[in-house]
């Protein structure tokens, strides 16, 4: 690996031995002397620096302990690779162990085979494809559906996941909130199952750590133990990933030097860096900055999603990708679902805006819903939306939904023309909504938004409701450009990065415009988790 | 500058006087051994490169010459800095030559006065944030609209450029298309002028090469001869930049690696490097990854608009802003527009989706409508739009009008019901539109959308005309992200790049979500370019 490139009496590998590094990058150099064109265009390609200075050297470094970051080194040190994770916090999870608790497992397997549903990777593709809209890569969908059945096994079989066997039937059949398989997504809304057959496609577990709960615990604590239990497998908490050592010669990732309290620790990596550091959503200025459609929404996820990771592949000449792009759900949420499956008792109603008109049709996943309040009613978009129902809707809903009701803010009226006076929609347009929405919903019929017939219902009997409904939270979905391989692409030549890869919410995959469904992130945390872990761990180590 | 550091014998400078330096930046390095955490943590500061072999120095390098680089090395060089303008056309003028001739010239000018217009910086300022939208930076729009006067006055004092006297007026007044001041935004949409008064804020100058035409040589070419007369500015054509030298010990460009033909050039910059190389429109990859609404869409622009500039930023850390965002217009235009004022004789009509529904006041600004058009009608988005109108507006059409809908798609019919069958518009939807719309109309109002009152008339008068309508044309709008200053700011830091400064369509500045009207995207040339010109000339040399 030592080419041995003298100048001025010194050997290349000597003079590296003794080599300090500048904090935005390793020092490398080529030593030849260079007064033509043609020295300069063709510099000599120095090895990589053997001899500096490391705290630790081991084959794959994984940056951040989350659902991806332990997929990654579950498959790295299962593949023989010695592998060092950081993880900035004092344990590891992200916002894997703080999830719902979903994860999408389409393609077909077991849990969907047991419970009637047909499901292949190219139907789950064609439904990725139409219900991620805009942006969605069509190799990243590929992928991501051909590997789901795959993942469900390792979760199952390897890592120990377990999923309840039964299934949570869809709006109005009564809920079964204990089932592993259940339905959060677009799939049965007309749009899609147009192009894809309408199968559940999301697995739901049990918490491990809240009795009686459902989270995502379910499935992190068990890859942590799998990871825990591999001997090639260090993990150092405490350790935040900081800055890549990259050889600006080699045009390669060396290494990585984290932080643990106010050490600077220099690591080696010697086949690849994996990037799991999570997203952006807690960096309010990149927030800003790059998905500004979503700022001052409340961010979900954890402290670590601070954009750190995104920023390091960026410092070495990464690209980006769906960075404008976010998850995001409102108010509406505990209303239009049922015990997480999509589809609740008040998608009967209706969604208006500030001037008093529809926009989206209520049986979408709550995060398109969201996503169209937020973005679709500039310059007004700071006003609220409104779910408009009627007294028949209202004496349907559960108990607890009724006692949320109580707390949440609500105009009621006695007829149209007075809810909308109260609620100072635009003239007329709240009474026309409501009116033509009314003349086909006796036949069954959503015209304008093509919402199943199911939630079809005339808004007819008084009282109306209007329940104010504003986006509530997010997360960023958007990243550092990756292929199917997850190598980080760079901006400047569309090539991986040698020596770097990402996953989770710190690259770009799926998710585009629209979000699939609950559990799409930490799917794409296992999926593309494992693809890095797999080929980190094939590189030739240097 | 230099630092003596001495390792193994030999000292720094005499080092670096040998070194050759990798593609992706040049090869400088710290030379102390580095055993200990605090030697790492605190590297010794070398001095920048001073004896490379350079091709060319000099202290502004500006990268693109069209009118932000123009703009840029005017500054620089009547600021008495050296400066070198590379350009990879044989020619100069980028997308500013070829433009439509219109720039936004707002915040109080001549011409303005001499219409009778009362504008003010914060005037334009209102306007600006409320009509930009969504990341609409205010700091930017503050400097923006502050040099807005200024940069009419240079424009006109000192490079020489000529706005003829007299208004344009707005539809339905009779159009003055000679005229040196315009409208083509969204000032007079109520909306926006109910938050800043309502002016006229576009300049229009007259062709240089095309006598009787109008477009963007008419400043172009005066500014193209103002910065051929200053003897501090050398301009190599048919030279594109390629790669920022970068010291990544120092953090900072040291200059540029240039092509011409198949001899790559190394350039040295003293003060900094202005990239002002246009946007990324005319890269197909970076459109798919970046603004993948816009994919598709015909791009607006040179050769140039490669993304060349934008991936030379992000080769050395910059951060990105504005990047899904981008100028759009659709085959509405010719018809919602008078002689480039905004505001046509089809304005009166309606604009439809393919269900039927309106999503847009017909009198906004045409690249606003064309956006809305792109991307609020998911998934169906690629299906047309309609813009329908009656009998009555069709027979007040110039001729050149009724000519040119001759050849468009066009669809009559005798009732609303024939057309809608005709188009396959959703059941009843578009019945319901216009007999709303009309129902209102008949008083002067349009509640649900706030179109100006002059443009709402009842649809009524059979035939009716359905004309479709699809997006045609885009140019993006984001790039690399600056501070009001127009220096590069990092990605990893926020900091300012040293030695690196951006603007034009290179960099992200006030356009956003929307544009603000015809002539923005020049003015922003203009504002920041002398920026970015300015501050490169007052940088300490190295």
């Amino acid at each position: 690996m030592t080419t041995s490139n003298n100048s001025k009496g010194i050997s290349r590998k000597d003079f590296i031995k003794g080599a300090a590094f500048g904090i935005a990058g390793i020092a490398t150099i080529g030593l030849a002397g260079c007064s033509t064109d043609a020295a300069k265009n063709n510099p000599p390609a120095p090895a990589p620096a053997e001899g500096m200075a490391w705290d630790h050297e081991t084959d794959v470094v994984v940056v951040g302990f989350g659902g991806s970051g332990g997929a990654a080194a579950w498959e790295a040190g299962t593949a023989g690779s010695e592998v060092i994770v950081l993880e900035l916090a004092k344990g590891a999870g992200g916002s894997t162990n703080i999830c719902g608790g979903l994860v999408t497992i389409g393609g077909g397997n077991a849990l969907q085979k047991a419970a009637g549903f047909e499901d292949s990777p190219e139907n789950f593709y064609n439904y990725l494809t139409a219900a991620l809209g805009t942006g969605a890569d069509e190799e990243q969908c590929r992928i991501f559906a051909e590997q789901s059945p795959a993942m469900y096994t390792w979760l199952t079989e390897k890592i120990g996941v377990k999923f309840n066997r039964g299934v949570n039937p869809l709006w109005p059949d009564t809920p079964n909130p204990t089932a592993g398989l259940t339905c959060t997504g677009d799939e049965y809304h007309m749009d899609y199952a147009a192009v894809s057959k309408a199968v559940h496609r999301t697995g739901w577990v049990d918490s491990e750590t809240r009795p009686g709960g459902r989270d995502g615990s379910g499935f992190f604590q068990p890859l942590l133990r799998a990871v825990e239990a591999l001997p090639q497998v260090k993990i150092m908490y405490e350790t935040a990933g900081e800055q890549l050592i990259y050889d600006h010669d080699q045009k390669r990732v060396l290494g990585i030097k984290a932080k643990k309290g106010d050490k600077t620790l220099s690591i080696k990596a010697r086949k690849a860096v994996v990037l799991t550091a999570g997203g952006f959503a807690k960096n309010e200025d990149m927030v800003r900055t790059y998905c500004p459609a979503f700022n001052g929404v409340l961010a979900l996820g954890t402290a670590g999603d601070n954009g750190a990771g995104i920023k390091m592949g960026q410092a070495v000449g990464a690209a980006l990708q769906n960075m404008h792009m976010a998850f995001s759900t409102s108010t509406a949420y505990a209303y239009i679902t049922q015990e997480g499956c999509a589809g609740g008792p008040l998608s009967q109603g209706i969604i208006v805006n500030q001037f008093g008109s529809r926009y989206v049709a209520e049986d979408h996943y709550h995060s398109w819903i969201a996503e169209y309040m937020l973005q679709n009613h500039q310059p007004q978009k700071h006003l609220p939306s409104y779910l408009l129902f009627d007294a028949q809707m209202y004496d349907t809903l559960p108990e607890k939904s009724k006692e949320s009701l109580e707390k949440a803010k609500v105009t009621k009226a006695n007829s149209i023309e007075e809810l909308a006076k109260a609620l100072s929609t635009s003239e007329g347009v709240l009474e026309n909504t409501v009116q033509f929405y009314n003349s086909k919903a006796a036949e069954g019929k959503d015209p304008l938004l093509n919402k199943q017939s199911k939630f079809i219902k005339p808004i007819a009997t008084a009282p109306f409701y209007a329940l104010e409904i504003v986006p509530t939270s997010m997360f960023t979905v958007g990243g550092l450009r990756i292929n199917t391989k997850a190598q980080v692409l760079s901006a400047e030549t569309g090539a991986p990065i040698t020596g770097l890869y990402s996953a989770g919410r710190n690259a770009a995959n799926v998710i585009a415009q629209q979000y699939g469904g609950s559990g799409t992130s930490v799917a794409t945390c296992f999926v593309f988790g494992r693809i890095a872990g797999q080929n980190a761990a094939a590189e030739a180590a240097i």
